[in-house]
């Protein structure tokens, strides 16, 4: 039945892993896109809309899409509207919507928060909206207050290099939820977009001293990385839409650092050759602290450029890239490889048509450590059912399953944590499906010992170290 | 049991949504290939040999390729042999063929239309080649009585914008089948190759006047969108094989224009700009009308240059492309996103690679009606249960679902219409899973309403408007 | 349960299937990396480590590959350590590897050869490690022995034009295993690397007179084809990593190959016009000889540069291309077809992406004789239940599944054939369930004879003619 106890699972194993071993364990978040702000203010939501479509260039741009897709006028999607006419137009969306992961998602934050057991749809909007308006004005509903309902032990927030972490030093004397910063230095490597000069700026302020050159630029950057690391960061995250390979001489860095942050423009070569030379000492720079590095590949950014006018980044207009890009990445790192830089490195794809040639292709510079490399879960479109079954399935085939760090929500939505019950249900009923077809041991133990430590232990162990 | 009444119905949930909801509804088959003439001309077919594998460069490629895949003898595929001699060749390749889309549809056709429930193979070809011959010289197995008895309400068949529609206006009486144009503008496009001069001729007839120049071109091409528009016509479509994206002015596109039709060889970039404006233009036409636009991509066409030579185009000589494409393609659609005239749009891609990238991409453009953007179906070598799931999938989890306009033949075949019936088993097949697993609603009447608007109605309100 | 006698036949008619037409029949195994010599010589192992793990650059990657995810330091999976230390060292990354087909394999090989029914993990690593000892030191486990056990009728081994095949002459007196010689020119077409005017002498010397220009030495591959095909040979091999298509004069190709004879550098032009004619030389000679033509295509290899200064080749550094090529595999196909030339074809390509595609695109090039071109099984990194499935799918759905020849090792492993088990359950599996859901015909003698015939007899018909 919908989302009841067993759903998702198809097997008596996959019952036994979920409800004895994968259920109970708390929920380490290791990488998503919460405010540090928001966390430390507490505040509860004036509303369902808020929480759930927020407005104004913030908020939940998966159930945007949907309510655009449905021809919803985007003053109800984004604008000013009234929260129930708001409401109304999502729930139309919602109807026509069997099959897509916010369906589910909102059905099964619906059941899970609020014990609200309706379907959601036109008719039974006006309840749902009243009922779930009521609980949220309840001090339990406040932003920490959702997260710990939901078990949340850990997030990992991410931060600017230059962010000075003030909100996560208040939320260091939250014992129940603990916050750690991690760090995206995504602006470091923009060096072709505007506001580059001031982002160094800002870093300059950050480490209190001049920042020159290149390698003035990347002592900062470890500079900084000591400073995460002191607050307990142990993970870093690099928005890498486009792979190019191309090597510099330190000189001809410099020179690309300077021209850019007087703001002067730069060839495509120039950029490239500054952008692999920068993830470069970045991954040195992890890799003498032992840290994890993320890189997140493959994002088509802001395409839609009269709604970017609008609404700016982040807001719905998104989609993935189809260049070929198994020569720069491997050059890339058998670059690495060969300086002895490769930290810990998680990689996602947001084009699953990629897993597969990255997961052979990190399988050569595997080594040193458990599970160096490992394959990102599946990630913002593909974070649905047979996303998610087929990251665990290319992760299994190609590696070492029992060693994957497992999910994240990569949201920005205090209410998104189910998607790590929707997790981990498939993962359990991927593993009773092999159980069932003989593929693999009917080790109940051996089995549940893996889906906790893919639900919970490997992520605690690398990221909280 | 092989395709009886439950087959492909693996759950409950299936059986009901299909023999209640779906099945009952008439057949829309808003995208084929029937000759309008043949239509009207409502003639007999000399036999089964005609209806199934016809000849001479006209008929149905997929049979074709699988009997030569067999290494049938030309002469035997496409050629004079004896009727008797050919269906036996057809026969020997479909004992080969379990897993084939073309041995389910041969059996589905052979099950619903002529009532045999013998498996085709050399053993019983002969009692199958005699019965079905029998039948096809009734009345009742006449072109038109075909589609009849298959519950076919409207088909709408691949027009050029010079064709004179006669034909359509012949069979404008017919109140059992109605038979609507679409328009595919493919010799418009077409400007780099042979015969683009000669078309532009035609299109001078057909509109009464002479053409000049671009602007002269676009403006003859409204001209007979809104002849189509008068005789019913919705819908359009275009084969964009490979998508490229170049702007120019309209004074080199006027010169583009004049070069191509005095026969004179164009460079690839302006065939790219006359292209990426006439779509535009197009787009603009479409939009003004409230119509909808159809983009087939990634059809890789003639690959056998010595068969193109003997045959001709449609003959069984293609397959699919894989270069890159997002880039071009979201550019086109920024542009016209900008500039206001994007019209409701269905994009196939034959590759099925490409659809997740084309799904997240077209996320970004939706807006302003209900479902302006939608993944086309699985389309020729996809329109196996596994491509009909996938689109299916993708369509759901990237967009409504509920909003899909469903199922098209894209045949040449009128024998091809269990198709729908094989579509309409695996939507409820694929719905039946995931309420079984919990992952939707057990509510059946909200389900066999999604289903019947796939099925039906969504088709049936766009393109009967 | 785990790997029992009906792992994977989850319906009635898969289980018909396998046990009473797929597992009685002997393996034919016609691509594999066996060393001739180390069959002729068939010694026993000195030890389940020799044995799974080798070490010093030889031995099976897809093991070492594990061992690295798992952080396994190198002298544990190649080096000189001690044997029980590699041995635990590879249970600890087999306790991690659920759904792998390596897990799968070691697993199958335990029970089938060893009768070990127990989990491989560190706390039963050494009761597993004396036992397995114990047998391969006895005289049915020697390197034939093994073959025999596993039923293996005939391999083809992998050899270059060069070889003088006298390890097959020994061979040849064995009636229990046959042994033949399959051509892989890979050197022929390796232009560019160092070595080939070396091999250009090793040619030279195997035909017993010079070889001169471009003709001379396609006129001396043809009389090693010849050789090869008095000793039984009838198929050649090809690893194509990068497709590209360039003409050029017969002049033109003389002297790329006297340069490249004289080891001076080519452009890339002038590897690409060598290698493309010297591809279709070779189709000529296949064709001319009824040969069938195997073409690896995908394999990006020796990623690493620090391991393979270390190790060489095939020592687990490789991945998969992901650029592009159906334009220039078409354009080759086509002219080979416009010359007449086209040999039987078995296309593999390491990246799945591309099978749909391909086979499309052989699609267009089909005729003469029965099934002329193929679609590969699922190699190398696709040798998993999961690309097995995609496999099977895409033949039968784009061709005819009844006329494939079915699985390889593709194995250096003397213990790889429980890999046939696993292919032939998967295809009993597949179409069980085609027929469980009405797609395919229940007529069980007829689907018996197709998985004989995919299982063995298309195989033994072809290659051993």
């Amino acid at each position: 039945m919908f989302l009841d106890d067993d759903f998702l699972l198809t097997t008596g194993t996959a019952k036994t892993l979920f409800h004895e071993y994968a259920k109970p364990l708390p929920i380490i978040d290791y990488h998503c896109h919460l405010n540090p702000s928001e966390i430390a203010g507490d505040e509860n939501f004036s509303g369902i809309v808020e929480a759930w479509l927020g407005g104004n260039g913030y908020g939940d741009h998966y159930k945007w899409r949907l309510m655009r897709a449905n021809g919803v006028d985007e003053e109800l999607v984004t604008g000013h509207a009234d929260d129930w006419e708001r409401f109304q137009a999502f729930a139309g969306a919602i109807e026509k919507a069997v099959g897509n992961p916010v369906y589910l998602w909102t059905h099964l934050e619906l059941r899970r928060i609020f014990g609200i057991e309706t379907d959601l749809n036109r008719s039974t909007a006006r309840a749902i909206f009243d009922r779930t308006n009521e609980l949220l004005a309840t001090p339990e509903f406040s932003r920490r207050g959702l997260m710990r309902k939901f078990g949340v032990e850990v997030v990992c927030t991410t931060d600017d290099p230059a962010d000075d972490l003030h909100f996560h030093r208040e939320l260091a004397a939250d014992k129940t939820v603990k916050v750690i910063p991690a760090m995206r230095p995504d602006k470091a490597l923009n060096v072709d977009k505007d506001g580059y000069g001031a982002w160094v700026d800002d870093l300059e302020k950050a480490v209190g001293h001049p920042v020159s050159g290149f390698s003035g630029l990347t002592d900062a950057l470890a500079e900084r990385v000591d400073c995460f690391h002191a607050m307990g960061g142990r993970l870093s995250d690099h928005a890498v839409d486009v792979v190019t390979y191309d090597e510099a001489s330190p000189a001809q860095l410099d020179a690309i650092t300077d021209k850019a942050r007087l703001g002067r423009s730069l060839s495509a070569l120039e950029v490239s050759q500054y952008r692999t030379a920068l993830l470069k000492s970045l991954m040195r720079i992890y890799h003498d602290r032992g840290w994890t590095m993320q890189i997140h590949l493959r994002a088509a950014r802001n395409l839609n450029s009269a709604m970017f006018a609008v609404h700016g980044a982040d807001t719905g207009y998104d989609a993935m890239w189809d260049r070929p890009m198994m020569e720069p990445l491997t050059r890339l790192l058998d670059s690495a490889q060969t300086a002895g830089i490769v930290p810990k490195t998680i990689i996602y794809s947001l084009n699953p048509n990629d897993w597969l040639p990255i997961a052979t292709a990190f399988g050569c510079f595997q080594g040193g450590t458990v599970q160096k490399f490992q394959l990102g879960n599946a990630w913002w479109f593909d974070d649905t059912r047979s996303g998610i079954r087929r990251q665990l399935e290319t992760q299994a085939e190609q590696s070492l399953l029992g060693n994957f760090v497992g999910m994240t929500t990569d949201s920005r939505s205090f209410l998104s944590y189910p998607r790590h019950e929707f997790f981990r249900r498939i993962l359990c009923e991927l593993v009773g499906e092999w159980v069932e077809r003989g593929e693999a041991t009917g080790d109940i133990e051996a089995l549940g010992r893996l889906v906790a430590d893919v639900s919970y232990h490997n992520a605690k162990a690398i990221f909280t170290a």
